[in-house]
């Protein structure tokens, strides 16, 4: 793949086209440090928005798609989706109300999602979610079978019509209004993991490993 | 409004039904803990999904509207679209991996959303956003003006067919799993706020405001 992704007119940012992205290493970075998506699709017309759990192979993100995979029993060349994956990274306060904003880092990836029939693939795609919330897991927790893997309903985008969009940095006002005698700068916004709470049922003397102990993205 | 709000074909939670709520209370309350939105709507078959900010007033949400505004130029009628607010509350680690999961609250509006053109219906959802996020800040910083109305691209979408889902508590493991030496629990997930970090142009006697320095939601 290249390593700029040319924005068609489905994904150049049409809005602030100054916080439009198209190289693959931040659209990539972003996708990975997200681990919730929210996968668009349509039925008669009538769109949805469901949030699900993905994860980046290489080119292609997979993500569960128990929703979506109900409109797929009859199409085996997949259905349109959009996924888009959003960071929030700061409340931005400026001296107007108007150009208040959020700082934030989002993908938009388009195009038609397939069902992962191979349990192979299926196997790859479940363990891309697992490590990349929780690296190491996957080889503590007991592994997919046969039947649980047929249970599974995974859809994978392939990541060719994909762009992103950054806003960082201070408010941006008005000329005049940076007289006005209001404070003005960023609130940083991040995701905080607190300690774990152990299931009733697990046993006390098993310890928390490291990775739900200390969590960190 | 009713406080319970029947499932329509296209709200009721069909996946994990057990994990699906229609009372109005608690849509309200994940809707107004939450600020940002993802919005789906659909062009000539393809989905697109954007984030955006928003805020509810009485039985209906405003959300900026930029993206989709542009296909309600010649659509008085209104644009169909659905508009989910996701939470996320904690990693759900059970000691297989087919069953982990997130601990979360979502909320799924579906309708058409109109353009809101009245200066004064506008004013009253650029407060709610404003005011849900920054308590105070409308009454500090500058209001916006004619112009800036103008210039605002406000949908307006009533709260008719809304559903939510909720998924709390330990993992739910297999029976015969709960005897394998394998930690499980939750890692809670909580959005934290760090120090403002004061815009340079901003006049150091300037002290933050509450609502900054010690923010909390």
């Amino acid at each position: 793949m290249p390593e700029t992704v040319p924005p068609t007119e489905h994904t150049r940012v049409v809005r602030e086209p100054q916080r439009g992205v198209y190289d693959r290493e931040t659209i990539y970075k972003i996708l990975d440090e997200g681990f919730v998506c929210h996968v668009g699709f349509s039925v008669d017309g009538q769109p949805y928005v469901i949030p699900t759990l993905f994860g980046r192979v290489g080119d292609a993100i997979y993500f569960h798609g128990s929703a979506a995979s109900r409109m797929l029993r009859n199409l085996s060349e997949g259905i349109s989706v959009c996924v888009t994956v959003t960071l929030t990274d700061g409340f931005v306060l400026a001296r107007s109300v108007f150009n208040h904003s959020m700082n934030y880092r989002s993908v938009v990836a388009l195009g038609k999602a397939t069902r992962v029939d191979a349990p192979q693939e299926q196997l790859e795609a479940l363990h891309a979610f697992t490590e990349k919330i929780l690296p190491g897991r996957w080889y503590e927790a007991r592994q997919p079978n046969e039947q649980e893997l047929k249970a599974t309903s995974i859809l994978r985008l392939p990541l060719t019509e994909v762009s992103a969009k950054v806003r960082t940095g201070p408010p941006i006002d008005d000329d005049t209004d940076y007289a006005l005698p209001v404070w003005a700068g960023v609130i940083p916004v991040r995701l905080a993991f607190d300690v774990p709470v152990r299931d009733e049922r697990c046993d006390a003397s098993i310890p928390a490993p490291a990775y739900a102990a200390h969590y960190r993205r």
